[in-house]
């Protein structure tokens, strides 16, 4: 059945039974009223700062070829969640509006549907509200919120603190090389650089973390590419960054372990710096916390991160440093425009 | 210049710079980092519960011929404020995701973002955070958050309370009817339409004073059309509603002293029941309050509100009611799908 036979109103009453949400702090939630009411005392619990961020994929520009209904709307969360998690926040409360083409199934539209529950209740959010209009084309935008008492910012890098990245680089990338027939690797690594790519995973259990360690300076999401996002938190906290090239992790563990391809380094690099799509954290923390052993071994199982440079000043820039070479890092990613 | 020339980059700083925001409240604003960051105990006051609603307006579905981006980006916040009115609470926050065609001209982006600020800085909200995307059409998906102590269900209605409605009815499909070339009026009445059609003002301040009258059982915005708002509320609340025509305030004032046509009733039904574009609050309030003179003077004076029927028994369905005559209510307006 196609939703235009369904009609609006039956579209939201299919879509919103999906939704769980505790009766105990959303007094109203999706499909029932105006607003999403909830109880924000309860919902706060100790914390004193509410985050909030909104983030939009669109078919024609976010959906990889072979992605489906399920990952679309899974990721729709996800890209949302990531945010919440660079500023080390828990996030409680998610809202979806939907531009739906007319001749969509019914059946993508539950796909669709489960796929934005699961992912939000495995990061223990709760959907509480939405839009649904027509569209040529699918949009799915998000809107997440969080608490957090050390909202980690973009601004806090100083000079000799240690550059971190969370979990590994370049999954998605080798996805969409293989997925443009670009590169050509074996079916099993296909399918878990296909599942980085369609499913990912945002950190917010690892933001979280980092946030309470209490040396963290700066963090932020690197869905547009580490380069991009490592120029951001290097113009708003004034700061130039050294990078340490070999300890960057290109490609997950399994995907290492699979001795994937003979990528040259040239290309490790393009995938690691240049590529969005890894819903990895990149952040700042005090070089003094190298002399605290327990909270470093912390940090590496809980976070699984790599010191991948250190922040240097303003007017040395952004450079790889190799020995004694340097070589000036290109600011380039993702764009839409 | 074409926003592709300028850059993603520089377009969302170019637009940022025009959303004001107060430092004390809202730590980091839009454009700033990877989430708005917002002081919790000092945006809500006392308040005890968080109200978020979203809605998205895309050019093909949404925007009227004539409209100006000015008027977009003001309808974009105009409409979520409507539900956050709608439960009689107070904005504060706002967020807005743009999908934006590579060719829009940069000063289009310009007066589009100046809308925007200045609905919501009109009604005291602030512009924290969004996102850009690159689109196939203009599609602004916005995202409300306020507060309030009494939420306003539409589950509260009860047999024998008093059908209420803001304002008037019908101005936004006059509009829409002289644009579609299906009806004549003098030019003068032409602007009057197309401003309440193109610039709609969402009753925010009217909301509240409903909600802290302490009298209101239920409430609703009525964008899709008054008979499908009064049946959400007929079927939230398990009741039915007698109407009587002749109290709907058809036209506002300025359009009924200017004897605008020779309208039939049958015509008038139609603006006023069965076409969206509205942005007035239909509410129902305890009929005792009709003893209490005092405040129903304040509520016709503060919320201009007419009573255009009362709350029946559900198995009574929603009707008209014209001396001994029932007619029964058509359930239709705007429907995505």
């Amino acid at each position: 059945m196609k939703i235009e036979e369904l009609g609006e109103i039956g579209l939201i009453e299919r879509i919103t039974k999906k939704f769980r949400v505790g009766k105990q702090i959303i007094t109203a939630g999706a499909g029932e009223d105006d607003c999403a009411v909830i109880d924000i005392e309860k919902a706060k619990g100790g914390y004193k700062y509410l985050v909030v961020t909104t983030d939009a994929l669109q078919e024609s520009t976010h959906f990889p070829p072979g992605i489906t209904p399920f990952q679309m709307g899974w990721s729709a969360v996800a890209v949302n969640l990531s945010d919440i998690a660079a500023m080390g926040a828990r996030p409680f409360a998610f809202t979806i509006a939907m531009g739906i083409p007319a001749q969509t199934e019914t059946s993508f539209m539950d796909e669709l549907a489960a796929g934005i529950e699961e992912c939000a209740s495995a990061y223990n959010t709760a959907v509480v509200g939405g839009d649904i209009t027509r569209s040529n084309e699918l949009i799915l935008t998000g809107t997440c919120l969080g608490f957090t008492d050390n909202p980690v910012r973009r601004s806090g890098a100083k000079v000799g603190d240690l550059l971190c990245v969370t979990g590994s680089l370049g999954n998605a990338a080798l996805a969409v090389k293989v997925i443009m027939n670009e590169l050509k690797v074996p079916k099993r690594i296909e399918e878990i650089a296909k599942k980085a790519l369609f499913q990912p995973q945002p950190r917010v259990k690892e933001g979280i973390v980092i946030a309470n360690s209490g040396v963290a300076t700066s963090m932020i999401d690197i869905s547009d590419g580490l380069a991009l996002s490592l120029a951001e938190i290097a113009k708003s906290s004034t700061v130039g960054a050294e990078l340490y090239e070999a300890n960057v992790p290109v490609l997950s563990e399994e995907l290492r372990r699979e001795e994937c391809s003979e990528l040259s380094t040239r290309e490790l690099r393009e995938f690691a710096f240049y590529y969005g799509g890894d819903y990895e954290l990149l952040f700042t923390i005090d070089s003094q916390a190298l002399e605290n052993d327990e909270l470093m071994q912390r940090l590496r199982k809980e976070v699984k991160m790599s010191i991948i440079g250190k922040v240097v000043p303003p007017e040395e820039g952004i450079y790889f440093k190799k020995g004694e070479e340097k070589e000036m890092m290109d600011t380039k990613g993702y764009q839409h425009f």
